[in-house]
């Protein structure tokens, strides 16, 4: 079957961005249009709403909001087509806190509009350009990252994953699901957190890889540890939000759990990072903002409700796990063993 | 407000068990009727079903439903009785295999059996007065364990609590959440993880809670190490299904992470476990059977289904936490620090 595609670009007269609506898998494969006319303000919407989620899903479907953006400004002057698209970063950093992609994508967005020398139907096409090479650009990254990790699993692995870090978070491919993906010749099984409150294993990791027959097992999120000490995992992997400088990792809420059991365990905790996701202005996790999210979320889901009406609720979207539990952090230039400050300034320097 | 009650006897010329339908709370308080017309298999029934659950819940059930299946056989010869409450007794116990109090319970009741020398007529009266005798004592021991707890307790403790070992649990009170009612007034603030997948903390602790105004927050399962690496948990009480010769706990799925976090985080965990609780006769956690529930318990909740259609599923309904992660065990005659075989035994023996 044909890789799974998480966003795509429609050109003509009236273009528009498609975003597969990841609210609604598996149960309907449904693409949403965001066209030129409603500009970024929609594609900040989707993302808000996670109609499209993901760290290097939501930094690419950011670029193709700002060439969107670019779209509707590309027969108004320059000048007035720069404001709009300013106004337009910023509304689309708005729109999740914690993911840096977003922002790392966005900071290129604006360099490329601030070094632009023509008219804004040029702008557009310089734009659109740039969003469709981050697009092909990390698929390319995600497939390296799979080779390196790859290298780290022994033939027969069963790996555990947490959310959903796949072709659905990225351009394609995936980052952990990458890995999955690439040693897909020597994984016996991968066990699947559900990942509450937002059931993004549930639903899309265990659908993406029964698209690839890739052998999975669903699990509540507090089966982890049993499966661990039954001896049922040899490695667990999962995608990340942020990396600060000095290697602590936010990740979807329930991350660090699992790097406490698998440090328990002596299990090898994996974390697939692309480099555009390591932050090195954030020191360390307690600077990363951590977003909360809709009570909603927590006491039900689709429609129904279990629990209390009037129960009061936490629903931290992310968790940071400190840099000492992670045994590694897999890039597309290679793996960052232990990883700390120095190990992190060394590697990049390099 | 009175005491939650779990289950209730309706005397009469057709006497019935009633209990509140637990898979229906918090959205509808609403009880079922067992009468003595179906015997112990519709007991059974809702054992299995869950209708009722709670390790010291289902063996009183059970002892009830024995009382029911003798005034099923009252008019008849004692001998056949004494064949069909047999036959009563391995239905019940083949309801749920991990809890010892169903056992314990159904044991206590044979013995009573084989110890009656009168007609079926006061048979049926003697196991109905012995049902009523345990529901009695285990409100007394909830309450005994209790004050026990909250003497570990320090003013102002944050705890948090996993699955439902309240009144609902119990004949009343609750052991977990006894230790919180009996240290209500020192008690800042309660945790509750929603214990995926049956959701009996976010459905009916959340609601216990509720009831008596003790201030609470519903968090997912995978949250709750993220609040401890806050620095918000004071301290882990949770309840138990069997504890194994060694201090080994079976309980709520979920439960061993969270000892494993406690661990990590230097974090009390204490177990509220009445004497009935501790199977002397199972060596250790591995002796303990775990039973393996619906997969579509995992792949939906109430007619929503998430999961893609196909996807394999694990659903062990409980863990096993060693004993070198319990703090202690709080029981209706004391604590129980550290808990070992030797120390076991000596606590057993005085």
């Amino acid at each position: 079957m044909p890789d799974i595609q998480t966003l795509r670009w429609i050109p003509g007269a009236i273009p528009a961005l498609e975003l597969i609506d990841q609210r609604v898998l598996p149960r309907r494969l449904e693409w949403r249009s965001y066209a030129a006319r409603t500009g970024a303000a929609g594609v900040a919407r989707a993302i808000r709403s996670m109609v499209v989620r993901g760290a290097p899903a939501i930094g690419i479907a950011a670029a193709y909001g700002m060439a969107l953006e670019a779209a509707r400004q590309r027969h108004r002057p320059i000048a007035a087509a720069r404001v709009a698209l300013a106004g337009a970063a910023q509304a689309l950093a708005a729109s999740r806190p914690t993911a840096v992609n977003l922002f790392w994508a966005l900071a290129r967005v604006r360099r490329a509009i601030d070094a632009h020398h023509g008219d804004s139907e040029r702008l557009f096409t310089t734009l659109l350009r740039l969003a469709c090479r981050m697009q092909a650009e990390d698929i390319a990254i995600n497939r390296a990252m799979g080779r390196h990790g790859a290298a780290l699993l022994h033939k027969g692995a069963r790996v555990l994953t947490h959310c959903n870090a796949g072709a659905l978070a990225t351009a394609g491919y995936g980052t952990a699901l990458g890995v999955v993906r690439a040693a897909r010749a020597k994984i016996a099984h991968v066990w699947v957190d559900e990942t509450r409150p937002f059931l993004q294993g549930a639903r899309l990791t265990a659908w993406e890889l029964m698209q690839e027959d890739i052998p999975c097992t669903l699990i509540t999120d507090n089966m982890a540890g049993h499966f661990m000490q039954r001896g049922a995992v040899d490695a667990v992997i999962v995608g990340t939000d942020r990396v600060a400088a000095n290697g602590d990792v936010a990740n979807k809420i329930g991350t660090f759990a699992l790097a406490v059991l698998a440090r328990h365990h002596r299990i090898p905790f994996y974390v697939a990072c692309p480099l555009s996701t390591i932050d090195m202005a954030t020191p360390d996790g307690a600077g990363i903002p951590i977003e909360e999210r809709a009570a909603s979320e927590v006491t039900g889901y689709a429609g129904v409700r279990w629990a209390p009406v009037g129960v009061a609720v936490a629903n931290p979207a992310f968790d940071v796990t400190p840099a000492r539990l992670v045994t590694a952090l897999i890039t597309e230039r290679g793996v960052i063993d232990k990883p700390n400050r120095a190990r992190l300034r060394g590697f990049l320097a390099t």
